[in-house]
């Protein structure tokens, strides 16, 4: 049967994350993966779960096991409330909504907000998870370059000035993925401004900013909003766990509603035991001393990286910032047209990282630039995929 | 703010589920509930699955708390194609996907198929988490009436003939939500030839089929199936948990590539701890005997309500048909236009029960139906609730 007929047009062009591609090659257990974005394994908090998982299960499973409601279960909508408030980004007319992952939070907002042909500015570079659910859309993406100190600003109002029919910017404002920027304050307060200026919306995602390991923390968006126009995606995957899928959605009441009716038919709620486990894991524990040590392992193996970089990348072909949080480092090699062949060279010499046209508004045009995750990887392994992506930079830049 | 204008189409004029609502006025614990489709909880394996979440999170917290494949675990997958080729469901050229619930699945099916103005054709009625999922695509929904032995296929013939730009079927043949009316054989197999004469999909959903306490099964859909034009979507709500949110989607490939993809920037994957969960308790434990318990226990509440339905209803005033299975029992009242006055009666005297247009193709239209669930309440609560309602009936019919 010829199922192409059958499709819709949101699907028929489009093209699976090439990074799961790369991972599929990456079966090989020699290869050294500087080329995803999960968080440290090693710290996972796997006994306190175990015990916690144990004995909601044990005392109370019609609670874990029977169906919960769309917007959350109450308490972990008070956890979500917490970790939000803490970055003062809960205002009053806000609703909280429990996510299966902010993933899906990012994905429903969209789906809330954008109809065919509708326009969204994005970083450029930006996050290929959140791209792909805006084209599931239609939606047309317009970038604005990220600079070390984020979005340039006189480029974001250029656009909007000179662009019809836009109706959000999206934003990973702090340790950005994949660039590992943050933008400055003053750059924050100027895209409120511009959002008003120009009436659209901004949806803030904010998966990293709790693992800040240098400097000084930054407002988010959302907490200097004084016009309900941000919508701020939180998440538990790299303060928790990515694997038990837990992320929430703070959004103006009017925008949550509709957004928890998509949910409503999506999944219809979250898992009820990956919530109670959050919920007892916040009661029992102090999750601000666990992110601590997250923190503490990310800096450690950030500057591992960095230094090895500095000793194994041929000096002078290579740029990047050096973050001040999250799980990313940003590479561009200016002397190049193309980073796709040093991508291939490495895997050949048991190395992935992935090339900087994931992430882009146009995933066609050539990128000679790449992103390197230090969070997964354990600081040997670092310091031995770097020397080997070294090798193969010095050989071909 | 203004919210309106950044809202796409498909949610500006969409109504949150009329049963959501009825359950928020539920808070009064003196309420008898047959409104819901909550499986029976007095029977969750909660000490099995204390043990075993206990064990995995202790002995492999990397694997359950990190993040997973977008397919699903492979394990997982193999439990799910272990339940789906018990009814001889997966074809060679299919795929299976774990989702995060059925509903997810038949969502992302949706999403992968329908464009703006696409024809579904449902069952009237049907099950409206699936109908509102295909409103959210902007797509119309065709009624074609629900008879005892399921769809009318001549209408469904007569339907297909007149009316252009049919891409899917949508059915639950077996003790079908909200009629608990199952399909015959004949009809199944009338609907395949009818689905290849106008070359469309059938998309069937089987969440209750495990569920059967009388009669014989009847074969699926998909089991019939030889051009691979069904694409199946299975549970494990009704068999082990709905709070866990396991289901899956069997589907040909090129069908299954693209589902997973809208799925990898919905929630990424379904969490990993509820598919280990349910991959050690089906290894540890016979599924099969666990599912024959509830089975019984649905025989016995179903004949409980069948029998304080014929002590306390008017007599000639109520039609309905005793299901072979499932969870639903589906009545309707001729001498009546619309049942709505009864329902909210009915609140009064502190019973609920779901209005039939909850589940028409027209919510706007009076129906003169009702949906009873025998599943969740206790036998005793059944027979107490059935004699409020019949109270009622009594008085207004």
């Amino acid at each position: 049967m010829e199922y192409t007929k059958f499709m819709a047009d949101r699907v028929k062009t489009m093209k699976g994350s090439a990074i799961r591609e790369m991972f599929k090659r990456m079966a090989d257990p020699e290869i050294i993966s500087l080329a995803g974005g999960n968080p440290a394994s090693e710290l996972f908090p796997g006994d306190e779960l175990s015990k916690i998982a144990g004995k909601i299960l044990m005392t109370n499973p019609t609670l874990a096991l029977q169906y919960g409601t769309t917007d959350g279960y109450p308490k972990m909508k008070d956890c979500a409330r917490k970790r939000a408030e803490k970055v003062n980004s809960v205002g009053e007319n806000d609703e909280i909504l429990i996510m299966t992952g902010a993933n899906q939070g990012i994905d429903l907002t969209a789906k809330a907000v954008l109809n065919k042909g509708d326009k969204v500015i994005v970083e450029s570079p930006s996050f290929i998870g959140s791209l792909n659910a805006f084209r599931t859309y239609e939606a047309e993406l317009v970038g604005v370059t990220v600079e070390a100190d984020g979005m340039n600003m006189d480029e974001l109002e250029e656009t909007l000035k000179n662009t019809d029919g836009v109706k959000m910017i999206y934003t990973i404002p702090t340790f950005q993925n994949p660039t590992g920027c943050t933008m400055s304050l003053e750059k924050r307060k100027r895209m409120l401004e511009i959002a008003s200026k120009y009436d659209v919306l901004i949806l803030e995602d904010n998966p990293y900013g709790d693992l800040r390991f240098a400097g000084e923390d930054v407002p988010t968006i959302k907490s200097l909003d004084t016009e309900d126009r941000v919508v701020y995606a939180g998440s538990f995957s790299k303060i928790l766990s990515p694997g038990m899928r837990l992320g929430y959605i703070v959004a103006p009441a009017p925008l949550a509603e509709k957004i928890e009716m998509l949910k409503q038919v999506n999944d219809v709620h979250t898992p009820m035991i990956t919530q109670l486990m959050c919920v007892e894991f916040m009661k029992k524990y102090d999750i601000d001393k666990y992110i601590a040590k997250n923190r503490e392992l990310y800096g450690k193996k950030c500057a591992a990286m960095v230094s090895a970089m500095e000793k194994y990348f041929p000096q002078g072909k290579v740029k990047w910032v050096v973050p001040e949080g999250g799980i990313f480092l940003w590479c561009e090699c200016p002397t190049i047209e193309d980073i796709t062949p040093i991508v291939d060279k490495c895997l050949e010499k048991k190395v992935a990282i992935v090339p900087g046209s994931n992430f882009a508004t146009d995933i066609y045009a050539p990128s000679n630039m790449f992103r390197l995750n230090y969070s997964s990887a354990t600081i040997e392994n670092i310091e031995e995929g770097v020397r080997r992506l070294g090798e193969v930079l010095t050989e071909m830049l």
